[in-house]
């Protein structure tokens, strides 16, 4: 997946990568043998492992050099994004990430909940050797966040939320993990305070960008490149905000487009309609600006960091983000 | 609960305990509001608080006298129990523990799964900045063995498990967690070594005695005394150690007895007649004995500690945890 993105921003930490690819798939080694297939199965394909490239990246603005400590900070907070995958996808009744089964569609719901757990726990023996008590208080701040995040979308009122009401939930659920991988290694790496700040925007405004293409390309994307079923959001009635947007520029809220995308049980007719109106609709363009605009915020929080191959690095991390297809 | 057991054992570490109580009841503070409706109505009635009792017991063997650091084990080893039955009662589907209704039943699984999740973040958090890095590791091998023990249970082959497989089952699943409160507390107390592992031994001896009377109780118990719906491991096909020496009284493995014994989906009627089968045969009994003898190897091994108020507590702890009728 990495390779096949063909993005030169891997390079810098090209060794690092590896490494933890490496620690990732032996995650399962001594575990039971069906947390061995669950981590088989999920680290065959790692995915595009944008979180630990930022964790290593970062660690470069520091004088800290201790290449252990950063490795133990990235792995464990790649599995808790893994965890937190592994339940949601029980939630969400996902079948399918990354073109493969999820957990709980290839063994069942109550194998993905004992292997997230497992995941979670490995996550944070990893995150409580860390030498700094702070980052070690960022790893757990993250997991309260992503909770907080997931029970704010099971529990939330039915109904279109506003624009700050989506931005603060992808905040929670996805900006909160960006932000603790660049701010936790530049902490680690003991970087200057304003170099650990400006790692820390940077980090949150590329998870927001991050997270709008992502339910962009949702509606969008072309489903063999996407890596997931289009529309998935669409069809579990779940908002996102180039729906909102869809919804304000047709009829504005109560209308009937809003019922029809909060509708819980869609037919496959119900489902292209609504694809049809949503993409002729300025949604998603005005979608895509708003990535772009924390695209803009996250490059402008680089110009507060030395100029060096890392802060290239990062700069293209950040265009890759909002133009990716998957 | 604590008081209407009527035991002397709480007495001589009742402030802790007090304090606990509060701090669990203020887990959920700051969170998301479905996340303190849950905790409140988890710790409303906390239980027997037999495992932070052991911790506070056990951390009047050493020298060391940071009550906090031992208040954070307590809280962080109790939180790690809580969430792991919250995941439990998932899998298992169950609607009422402790007499109170399952986060599942109460909410449902999408809720108590995250739940869980957020439980065991404030557990390691508070692990997290234990001083000690071999008591942080304590924890989380606690997590690993429940997580192993719990993926047994649901992924285990279909049939009556031995003796051997049962117990190692129930050691992952329960005794682990105590061993980790007595051992865990000795490290924090810088206990001397030989009355570490004696502390280990206790809370392992007492782990095993307590599940196999649970599971006893389960088969036996008074309903309402019990707190829980008597006969759930049967009516599940989750055999126990009372079925497996019923079976091997009756008519050996591969039976009837165990064909029914198994059989996932029950009547009233076949319920009641196996009820009344093995209540009737000597498996409740020989499976009393059986918790005894761990019973006794628990006090054996108090032994080994030096005469004193809190080793007398310990040995009143092993027989209440034999003679509850909860």
């Amino acid at each position: 997946m990495r390779a096949a993105t063909g993005a030169s921003f891997y390079a810098p930490v090209d060794g690092e990568l590896r490494e933890l690819e490496r620690r990732l798939r032996d995650v399962g080694s001594g575990a039971h043998p069906v947390f061995r297939e669950a981590v088989a199965h999920l680290f065959t394909t790692p995915g595009k492992l944008l979180r630990p490239t930022l964790v290593f990246l970062s660690s470069r603005f520091g004088p800290g050099r201790d290449r252990e400590v950063v490795l133990n900070l990235a792995e464990s907070l790649e599995l808790v994004h893994t965890a937190s995958l592994v339940h949601d996808d029980v939630v969400d009744r996902a079948e399918l990430r990354r073109n493969i089964q999820t957990v709980n569609a290839k063994w069942n719901d109550d194998v993905a909940l004992i292997v997230g757990d497992y995941l979670f726990a490995k996550a944070y023996a990893l995150a409580a050797v860390l030498p700094k008590p702070e980052v070690i208080a960022i790893v757990a701040q993250t997991v309260f966040a992503l909770c907080d995040g997931e029970l704010g979308e099971i529990t939330g009122a039915r109904g279109l939320p506003t624009e700050d009401a989506y931005l603060e939930r992808i905040e929670l659920k996805t900006a909160s993990l960006y932000a603790a991988c660049a701010q936790g290694a530049a902490l680690l790496a003991d970087a200057e305070p304003d170099h650990v700040a400006a790692l820390g925007a940077f980090g949150t405004n590329l998870g927001m960008a991050f997270q709008i293409t992502d339910d962009v390309l949702d509606l969008v994307g072309d489903e063999e490149d996407f890596g997931k079923m289009v529309g998935r959001d669409l069809l579990e009635g779940m908002p996102t905000l180039p729906m909102i947007y869809a919804v304000e520029e047709r009829d504005g809220t109560g209308s009937e487009l809003e019922t029809r995308i909060l509708a819980p049980a869609k037919s496959a007719g119900d489902m292209s309609a609504l694809l049809a109106e949503i993409r002729s609709s300025s949604g998603p363009e005005r979608a895509r600006q708003r990535a772009l605009a924390f695209h803009d915020a996250a490059v402008r929080a680089l110009d507060r960091l030395p100029a060096r191959a890392e802060r290239d690095a990062l700069r293209e991390a950040a265009d890759f983000v909002v133009r990716r297809v998957r």
